[in-house]
Parts: structure tokens; sequence; C-alpha cells
């Protein structure tokens, strides 16, 4: 009879790691769901073969910017020897731009406003140096100049969200496969943000403390979700992983914004960034990916009780219909193995 | 001076011309950046070189359900001669599965629950006609199906949400080329779902109207974002569109329900929706799409604010960095010039 009992108990268990989960991101609110009975292995990501999209460097628009006709720079960093090592300068063909005013126009029932704002590039030298393969302190550079602009167009006028991301691959919209990232300042918050900041204010108000730390001080505790961590930041695959080997780089200090981030915490940022990035990179042979950061908005109110952080989104799956309709992610492979993968590869 | 002051403005313009727009989903509350200044013509985007994806009709999976080892049908219709026109059966590979129980699992600050639910597969027989080349009848056989099924899995236990899409070409995740749509159902309500029903709870309350009736009949007056509308139904490319040529259709006399679909109003729904998609498949040369159904949750309560829609999302641009930070959606071409190029299709 016991014997029965415990064979149906490993039928049920075997049976239930087959069922998917249902998972809940507690500061936005937001579900995936992990679908286990479609798993698949860890190294079975692996298996890019990237859409080759380089023209060749004498074609490339950001290898010499000035003579391939770019904006003119609004930011540019050399080394030692006087060459420019990062530069940054409005973008050509900007998604917005500063020439309208901010004002609401209305049509019918409709509301719209001009697209104002900065859109800018930032552009590091080596053609062939992507993010993963760059030293720390390349890395903390790229960061430096993320936060230069930040505090240069944070008061810029009509500027409420200052958007900052990279794309890496064709696949996920690197047009110009020259390493860069973009920032987008503009007047009106993110809409992904509000949904953080709703949902950490709210758990703020129920449970007295910031939903990121307790998130990032769990995972540095258990430790089975984490990729990498040093003293002030941690890089994990969230609970809620929306796809296969996503990895979230928090600070591990309460901190609401980004561009206050000391000179000492971005090189440790960079050291957590950069094996992280660099993980991935190894784990799924250089997968397209974007990465962008969440940090509070800066139209002139506190948020202080919002967590800011890094979101890096390996390009492992296509969302189609049922992300579309319901913004549920299916990612096929347990953030818990997933992290357990990328430590695998430091 | 007086014409100065014309050439200024004139000047003035023009560059306003160039400049993108932020426009909001009055329901959703989200912004979507129509960026002009990025602007394409119309029949710039009808450059699909489909991914073939057809492994030949003999080895599809699709084409006789029965000997490829696919699970028993739910529902199966058959025509005047006896033979299956369209049948229904269990994914395979389900996404969601009933062996579990809907109970909420705590791991330290997280929650998750099992993924149950019913994950099923809708085909049509003839392998290579896609829904944008059905005739009418046999399109409303498939809202048929949908709404059959539906109303059977509405009544399961733990199914709170039910998910209706269809992937139209391997690039937006049709795996499988035979024409297929997908009923996903489940426990939690859609979080985009969530996000209009918030919004049109929020616009009754201050405008003590249905916001999607304010949008239909706007639109109906205006004209100028019409694909096509017969007496029930009208399709439209929306104000704040996310993708190029994204198609919105909605019935014209309110209802929250998908379900309670006339018969009548199914071919109606059925004339606007093969109108639609054979425009947008003349138009854009065949393009990958997914579309889905947004209806009221069928958790046992009540959504007499919201206002049932289909929405077509043709796969015309990679979502990005910016999107993927933001949730603003960067779109190409203004919905009014879409809708204008999609009219000359039919």
């Amino acid at each position: 009879m016991q014997i029965n009992i415990n064979k149906k108990d490993k039928e049920k268990n075997e049976k239930d790691a087959q069922v998917s989960q249902l998972r809940q991101d507690i500061a936005s609110g937001d579900w995936v769901l992990i679908a286990t009975g479609r798993a698949k292995r860890p190294d079975d990501f692996a298996h890019f073969e990237r859409v080759k999209d380089d023209k060749g460097i004498d074609q490339c628009l950001f290898e010499d910017p000035e003579t391939s006709g770019q904006e003119k720079d609004v930011l540019i960093y050399t080394d030692n020897n006087g060459q420019w090592s990062l530069r940054v300068f409005p973008n050509k063909f900007p998604a917005v731009s500063d020439t309208a005013e901010a004002k609401a126009i209305s049509e019918g029932p409709y509301f719209s406003m001009p697209g104002v704002g900065f859109h800018e590039i930032v552009v590091t030298r080596d053609h062939f140096k992507q993010l993963a393969l760059m030293n720390v302190l390349e890395v903390a550079e790229v960061f430096d100049a993320f936060q230069d602009r930040y505090l240069d167009l944070m008061n810029k006028k009509n500027v409420n969200y200052i958007a900052i991301f990279h794309n890496h691959g064709k696949e996920v919209g690197a047009s110009i496969p020259h390493p860069h990232s973009q920032i987008i300042a503009i007047p009106v918050v993110s809409p992904y943000v509000k949904m953080e900041l709703d949902g950490a204010q709210l758990y703020h108000k129920s449970n007295h403390d910031c939903v990121y730390c307790v998130m990032t001080e769990y995972e540095s505790e258990t430790e089975k979700r984490v990729v990498f961590e040093n003293d002030d930041f941690i890089a994990f695959c969230p609970f809620a992983s929306r796809a296969a080997f996503e990895v979230w780089i928090a600070p591990k200090k309460h901190s609401p914004y980004f561009e206050r981030i000391t000179d000492t915490e971005k090189v440790k940022l960079a050291e957590v960034f950069s094996k992280s990035l660099n993980a991935i990179y190894t784990a799924l042979n250089d997968p397209p990916y974007n990465f962008y950061i969440h940090t509070a908005p800066c139209d002139g109110k506190d948020y202080p009780y919002f967590h800011w952080h890094i979101e890096i989104l390996p390009h492992t799956a296509t969302w189609a219909g049922f992300e579309l309709e319901t913004g549920i992610e299916i990612s096929t492979i347990q953030p818990e193995v997933a992290a357990k993968f990328l430590r695998k590869q430091l």
C-alpha cells in the first residue's frame, strides 16, 4: 500500500514536472509562461548563424563619423594617444527631434503630440570589438558616456524620460554592424517603466520595502539564479524571465536613478555587466541581443520606491500570436537552469 | 514683410511635417511613435521574400492529422461530401495542460502557478489556401470554430481567459506552414487585455461611453483610416498603430463578448475580415502576420464597458531596443496613408 502511494506520488511528480509554470513579475505585475513541457537543454540554444550584416569596414558609416557625414559630436572621449575612443553624435535619421513644441494635439477622440526630443548614437572605436569582448574599463567608459549624456539631456526642455539601449545583430534591429548604443530622450514616460513604477509603488505601500531590493537580496542569498555578483552589483536570471537567458543587473544599494552612479560603482557595474554579457556570448554562440536601462523618469518628480536596473534580452525566440495578444511571453527554459549554464561559462 | 512671414510659415510647416508624432492609444494608454521623418512610401513595404518553410505536403503534420499522430479531435466540421473541412484537436506539445491544479505557489517573494489550461489547434483542410485567399463562408467557418471551442472551454475549471490567435509565416512563429490557428485557455487574464479593460473602464467612468464605440463611430464618420466596413463591422488602421499596416476589426454594435456573436454577424465579420486580410496580402506581397481576438475574460465577472475586437499585425518591422525598453513601438508610415493604400487593393 505504502509502495503504491509512493509510486503514484512519483508518477504525479513526474507529470507535474512536465507542466509549465505561470510566473508573475512582482514588480510590473506581468505574467510569463515557463513551458518546461517544451523544454530544451541549455546548449540547444547555441545554434545561431548570425545574419552577415557587415558591408565591409570601408563602407562603415561609424568607422570615421566625420567623413561619413554624421552630425557633429556632442561628446568625445580620447585615449592616452589622443585618438578618439568613444563619441556621441545626433542620429542623422532621428526618431524624435527638437524642432517642434511638445503640445498636445487632439483629433476627434484622440490625442497626439509632436515627437520632440533627442536621438543620439554612442559609438565605440573598434569596429570588430563588440561589448561582450571589451575589458572592464572599456565597458565602464560606455556607461560613463551614458551618464554624461543623461545628465545633459535630462535638463533639456520637454525631456521627461531617457531611453538608453543597445541592439546587437541585424535580427534585433542593429542596421549598422559597428558597435553602437542609442539614447532617445522623450516627453512621455516609457509605458513599460510606468508599469514597473506603479508596481514598485504598490509593493512599497503594502510591504514598506523596495520590491527590487527584496528581489536582489533574495537572489543573492539563494544564489540559484545568480550569474555573477560583486559588492555593488548583482546579475541574475529573473524569476519571471520573458526570454531564455534573460539577465537583469541591479545595484545592491537602493537607488532609483542611474545617473547618480559614482565612478567607483561604474567600474563595479562594468565588471558584472562584462562577465554576464560574455557568458551569454559564449553560452549562446554570439546571439543577437538587446539591452537597456530602466531608470526613474526625469520629469521633476521623485520616485523613491524605484530601483534602476539593466535588462539584457538575448534573442532566443520569436514572440508570436500568443505573446502579441496577451503580453505573456513563453520561455522554454527555466531561469534557474539558464543561470547555471551561464555560470559555467565564467 | 507679409511674404517673409508666409515663407517662414511654409518652412516651419515643412519642417513640422518631418517631425514624428507620439500618439496615445486612448483605450490602453499605450504610446506609439509615428516616425514620418523616416517615412517610406506605402509600396516600399511590399518587399517580402518569405522564408520557405514548406517541407512538402507529404511531410505535413496537419494534412492528415489522424495518421500523423495528432491528438483526438475535439471538433470536426464536414462539407457536403462528408469530407472534413475544419478540425480542432489538442496541441501535441501544449504550452499549458490540464494535469495540475491551479494553485498559487510561493518561492521567497515570488509567486507562480502551474501552467494549467488547454491548448488547441484549429486546422482548415487546404494546405495551400491561407486565410487571405479563402472565401467569406470559409472564413466564417473558422470563426464558427473559434466560437464553438470558446463556448466549451469557457466553462472548464480554471479557465479565466481564452486567447485565440493565428500566426502566418515562419518569421512570426508558424512552425508548421499548413494554415492553422491556436486557442490557449488559461487561468490568468491577458496583461494586454487587462490594460485595455482598465482603460475602457476609466474612459467609461469619465465619459459615460464605450471608448471603442467612440473610436469606431469616429472612424466610420471620418473614413480616412477605414479599410472596409459593412453594416455590422468596421476595419480600420488604428490612430495609434504599433506597426505599419496594422488593422483592427470591431463590431459596430457594442459587445464585450466575442462568443455571443450571431451566425448572421459571423458572415458579416467574415466579409470585413476577408477583405482586410486580402488587401494586406496584396499590398504587402503576402507578408508574415499575426492576428488575435481581444475579448472580455471569462472569469465570471461582467465587463460591460469592454468591446471585443480583432487586431491584425503584419510583420513590417523589427521591434528593437527602444520598443523593448519602453513599449513604445516606432511605426514608419501614418495609419491614414496605410489605410488609403489598403483601400486601393479592394
